[in-house]
């Protein structure tokens, strides 16, 4: 048998944590072979947890802080609460080798700073990108930068362009990702400078990792016809929180229409389980989990928000990319 | 009784037309008073459809013309076509005050081209903006810029609060607008510096017209709590075309799953008046009729895609404008 696979947790961040967290744990570990859990966080609370969850000593480790980063903290004021945090402990485990990814659903800037303060980027990356998963007519998409970077060169978005497509192979390795620049689709102005000298840095160049496919207007994301795209930060996030927002809005103004009236009731009742299909392909636990692309460890943001079945889909996050071999991916095709 | 409204319509622009032009006039007629429609394109085309829907003599005048511009025509290709096309005639007319408003459902480039060719720019403002209107949870939002300008300085986009305000309060007259700017979330970026300007500029005067509301981020453009959202061509655009492609993706998912078997279809049938009212509040003909504001008279954009009551409805919009005084609310808050 192979060595196992090691995920470094931090425990205490993001709501209804570590509750959420070792629940988590616990669902991973029923579905996944091979794993093992660094737990940091504190012991008081935790230990009940892992009792009530029933995880297997042999599972994880639990190293115990009381100190742990909130998140209202700035990044700042996060990383001067010290090396003693649950957070830092838990990248620095990684930093050590001591494990081979962290996943952490506390505050994204202090994950961000105190990853950055730790562990060395890519050589020949500039700069680390957000990246994470959309669901598509036919499978998932990743999208990058989600807002690490407000601004970018073309380098940073051809660096993007690499990175996202190894995460997409470390996620599904039998196909060949293509990837897209998003831009804007009026006729007579087809983005800006900066976006143009990467889509002619990426025609001239050939990479054997990807096929580019040229510009990806926004309404064109959930296709399915790319598998990468890519983005500055800021636009990155104008487009994810905008479509988080849409959705929210149509599946509340669904309910309302469902449910307004008893016939309503009834007949939604009826199509229950159709229903219930629908509700999973968009669940947005299912997507949870990304990634700070460009360090030279794989590290992993669970949305804050996010319950135990999310939590549990963030580790198998962690755990695809170790599998797929992520950072070795990145490395082979940055020159 | 006060003089009629009179619109100057490009009858030959967008799919389907003059038919869906035609068909759109007629509807629009029946539901509005005192109004007269400058019909501009191919009389051998245009007369029959005027006798099938039935539009009296009076309420129209056609000006034949069987010159026209072209869906796939550059702006620039558009422009040479000539003095004597549809769309050139229809916004000259405009020029002339022989007409209240102009609209079209052709090539967006041309229009905007033959537009600023013919009009004149408002006092003070330096770019025209692109404007539309957007679902909420409580009504309808107006969202700019969605694509005539790329790069946006400070004065661009508070000429655009201004005139986003303007144009809110043409609409919903009893409303004093709250404006936004859309910004991203991550904690440790708050937005660029141009963002950062204009929210200061904003902050630091008073403006009679609208109260300033500070950033709003993509997810919750659609929540109510503000009327007009801010944002460059091109940030405004992705956030636009992003919510158009969630939304479709959203609801033929939810079809796939309500027709796809045979209890689905049969409770989709028990629940058709509640979805029929879904469907409605989300119907993207009741939002035609986007505005290219800034220039010093109304010119209004239908969607090339949209059909009769699409085209009726950016009729509607004209109306309003005029008769909310949209042009002389921009000129008289405009320093």
């Amino acid at each position: 048998m192979t060595d196992p696979i090691i995920i470094a947790i931090d425990a205490m961040g993001g709501d209804d944590s570590p509750k959420k967290v070792i629940e988590g744990i616990s669902l991973h570990s029923k579905l996944s072979k091979n794993i093992r859990y660094k737990i940091f966080g504190d012991k008081e609370l935790i230990n009940p947890l892992i009792h009530q969850y029933k995880i297997s000593d042999e599972l994880f480790t639990l190293f115990h802080t009381n100190k742990y980063i909130k998140g209202e903290d700035t990044a700042l004021t996060a990383a001067k609460r010290g090396k003693e945090t649950s957070l830092w402990l838990a990248v620095e485990s990684l930093k050590n080798d001591k494990a081979h990814a962290i996943v952490s659903a506390g505050n994204t800037g202090a994950l961000f700073l105190i990853s950055k303060l730790n562990l060395k980027m890519i050589e020949n990356i500039d700069k680390p990108a957000l990246s994470a998963l959309w669901p598509s007519r036919k499978s998932m998409n990743v999208v990058l930068d989600l807002g690490a970077n407000i601004e970018c060169n073309p380098k940073n978005l051809v660096d993007f362009s690499i990175m996202g497509s190894a995460l997409f192979k470390a996620l599904f390795p039998n196909d060949k990702p293509k990837v897209a620049l998003l831009n804007i689709g009026s006729e007579e102005l087809k983005g800006n400078a900066m976006i143009k000298d990467t889509y002619q840095i990426l025609t001239d160049n050939k990479y054997s990792l990807f096929d580019f496919k040229g510009y990806i207007e926004g309404n064109n994301i959930m296709d399915g016809n790319v598998n990468v795209i890519v983005a500055d930060g800021f636009t990155g996030n104008i487009a994810l929180k905008t479509a988080e927002g849409t959705s929210n809005f149509i599946i509340s103004e669904l309910k309302k229409a469902l449910t307004s009236t008893f016939v309503g009731k009834l007949s939604s009742i009826i199509n229950f389980s159709n229903l219930k299909k629908f509700k999973k392909k968009l669940d947005p636990r299912l997507y949870n989990g990304a990634i700070l692309l460009g360090l030279d460890k794989p590290v992993i943001k669970s949305h804050g928000a996010t319950d135990s079945v999310g939590f549990a889909n963030s580790l198998k996050v962690c755990e695809k990319t170790i599998r797929g071999k992520l950072i070795d991916q990145i490395k082979n095709n940055i020159s």
